[in-house]
């Protein structure tokens, strides 16, 4: 037990410090490693891996929906990023600037892309003629740039991977479905595979996307009570098209502008999943982005029998499960702890006695509970366990998120609750930008979105007091 | 048939002009674009997706020799670039330099990364401490920038995408033979999945990668007659190691560096594929990377029943292929040139004749030989066509090799041969450079590897007469 103890003393326990807890977490589950690229990290095996689950499954749903992968330059000569006004007041200020090509100074300098929506125009306005091209529904899956002061592993960092969507259509209807259609994709993958639950609505004037006309968000909340903007969906309406000129013969042989969207999920999925699942004993991954599902720790691995059972059992078990087994020459009580650490769904602990009475023992990561399983009934016994901890975890994480969202009729409430509270707080708002400044001045919070499901908590704005447009969702972000 | 000539025409043929024949094929094809940024192009669906097939089954195969997949930051600060004397000199002059991050200068430049053999070393050196951290197996799927004068789409541009594989080991041994393993894995995935045959062998000095102790590459020869080096495997030895003080203790407690490797293979298989399998037709794409391998064309399509027995066909055949119904309102020969431009290995076509009497009729890309086809045995037909399809286009590409692979024994017979052939061309060298440089002025061609399937063509090397030590094989490259 004392080695055990020793791994498990080294984490922060999250009621003491949550920040803390976190950067632990990273570091201990081996995710990821610092760099001498200030703000940029390294994704090492297990938090890569997390990652290759994520785009696997999240690219099945994309193809599902006839979208097709592209790959665009890195690099946006600055005139092209110019073309659309608000779009690079949105992004110069965080863009890093490539002016030397080799020996010489380049002509012209270039930014690495922080976001791909002007090389889709430019390259769009020379792809599309005819309504016979119509919709474009394209996605890349690469890193993007975006210079930020403060960083930190998953959440926020100089460099990070991605996806992102980016589509043409015919009218302007087709375009705004598009974008709910993402929007519902990337919840329900956030529910079904993440078991994280999200809010799903629209962000405020304030917070939308530079150059769109509406950005769709899904918001989910961390186990510290603090919001996570977890993926966006853009409708830009005819403007970007505009400013590139991207027009396509219709049928009547009229030229017309087209419409276009974007979206876009992160490597930050992996903050979130760490944060809404993770416990004091480190990480906790859901089964179905889990590179180990089953990790079985052979005990008294020594005695005659037992390492050879143990292969035997993953070689049963590789079949419907990511497997592996633990041989390290490591005792099994630091084993045990380092599997938790890790966050593996399922460790089988099985030893000489175990192996006598033909059975071994399931321990699940969530609830750390032990279950006595056959071991002919082992493939059945460990898909029921992952299917209920799947299942389970959302749920849980769905509790947590409704005890944890409060409602503000006034500000003096709105205040009470966030100095005693953290969380998600649902208030009425009139829809001017005032109050929005100045609730995030006054209580440090953002509204996080206008929900899809309105609720009409009481008639006056929670700030001014005038009549209230909008339900919206307050919350503290990272 | 005029809209089919008319497709047809604007393909040059390759016997008039292969490069532009090239181009013509990229383009019509719909491979991919240009872009307005220069020396970098846009990988189109159709381009994007074969790139998604090979990374698929390389990235299948690393996994079963033990690889894990990772992720690096894209930016090498200046001064980690220098810390190894011939990489930096190998690469400096052809990296993009960033300056600036927002709107501030940058303390010390980066530049996109060219190769990230020196962000591993900087990570290993943090990473690795004992020999149970070894071996250290990472690849990381990623772009990299290369700022080249002359580009040509696949070949070479600015930016690419690759895999790079980087590991550590305990033992010169380990390092050499983990070189030769990926040089093999590379070399099967060329011959099995890309129907490619390729020589494997060892660079000389003059062409070895910038700062390897050793590098070997596989050689493939293109229908004009000029090579392709289509993947090279690098054995450090333990000069990184030193440059970047990566050292373990040794089961014994002595500290020792490791001895490091790297490989890679990159976007230009894809114009390996299109030079070696295409003809002037099209894009001939072997089976086990065609996006789609198998089109439906409608014939006669408007009447009743045809179309929805294309679509029943595209049902049936889908759980075993990637099939696509071509059902837009263009002429069936439009749709017949369109399938052989875009290089599906089959075409099915199905007209009311054809329904009527049970059969259907399958167009081979490769031979153009047509079958007629029950349609209760389609799926049967359809796996056994695809896989001699799949056989017979590694064994054409391995007769025109060798019809194309000459013998030289002294200067004028190799003058000779390469001013009237073009094909790869065996002959002894001595091993010094001077021979190299000499040859490679006169004859305008370079030495493309040391195979290891070595013959004693002639006891003299071709060029100065002094004894032979090696043969090679000569010739022109991409």
């Amino acid at each position: 037990m004392a080695d055990n103890k020793k791994m498990v003393e080294a984490i922060t326990s999250m009621e003491v410090d949550f920040a803390q807890w976190y950067t632990d977490v990273v570091r201990k589950a081996e995710l990821i490693d610092y760099t001498s690229v200030k703000g940029c990290m390294v994704l090492k095996p297990a938090g890569y891996a997390i990652w290759e689950l994520i785009q696997k499954q999240l690219d099945a749903r994309f193809k599902e929906t006839g979208v097709e992968n592209v790959y665009l330059p890195m690099f946006i000569p600055e005139s092209l990023l110019q073309k659309e006004k608000d779009h690079v007041e949105g992004f110069a200020p965080e863009v890093a600037w490539v002016t030397h090509g080799g020996l010489q100074p380049l002509q012209e300098r270039m930014c690495v892309r922080p976001t791909s929506e002007t090389l889709f125009c430019d390259f769009y306005a020379n792809d599309i003629h005819s309504y016979r091209d119509l919709p474009r529904v394209y996605n890349q899956w690469c890193s993007v740039v975006r210079w930020e002061k403060e960083t930190r592993p998953f959440l926020r960092s100089r460099e990070f991977l991605w996806q992102e969507g980016h589509t043409a259509h015919a009218t302007a209807e087709e375009a705004e479905e598009r974008t709910i259609q993402m929007l519902n994709v990337y919840a329900n993958f956030c529910e079904e595979v993440l078991a994280i639950p999200v809010v799903k609505g629209q962000k405020t004037e304030k917070e939308k996307f530079a150059g769109a006309l509406a950005t769709y968000t899904i918001e989910a909340l961390m186990h510290d009570g603090k919001a996570l903007q977890s993926g966006t969906s853009h409708n830009f309406g005819d403007g970007f098209a505009k400013a590139f000129g991207i027009q396509y013969a219709a049928k009547d042989n009229t030229l017309k502008y087209v419409h276009q969207t974007s979206w876009g999920m992160t490597t930050r999925l992996i903050g979130a999943l760490i944060m809404v699942h993770g416990d004091n004993e480190g990480l906790v991954v859901p089964p179905r982005v889990a590179p180990t599902q089953i990790c079985i720790v052979p005990v008294m691995q020594k005695k005659e029998g037992v390492l050879e059972k143990a292969y035997e059992l993953r070689d049963r078990l590789k079949k419907d499960f990511r497997v592996k087994v633990d041989d390290s020459d490591k005792t099994p009580g630091y084993k045990f702890a380092e599997a938790e650490m890790r966050g593996y769904p399922i460790r089988v602990e099985i030893g000489p006695k175990d192996i006598e009475a033909g059975k071994c023992v399931i321990c699940r990561r969530d609830t750390r509970e032990k279950i006595e399983v056959a071991l002919d009934e082992l493939e059945t016994k460990a898909a029921e366990v992952l299917d209920t901890m799947q299942k389970e975890m959302l749920e849980r994480a769905r509790a947590h998120r409704e005890e944890h969202t409060y409602v503000a009729r006034n500000m003096e409430e709105f205040r009470k609750t966030f100095s005693e509270k953290s969380g998600f707080v649902k208030a009425m708002w009139c829809g001017c930008q005032e109050c929005e400044d100045k609730i995030k001045e006054e209580l440090a919070v953002t509204s996080r979105c206008m929900p899809f499901e309105q609720e009409e908590l009481a008639e006056e704005c929670v700030c001014c007091g005038k009549p209230a447009k909008k339900m919206v969702y307050w919350g503290r972000a990272y």
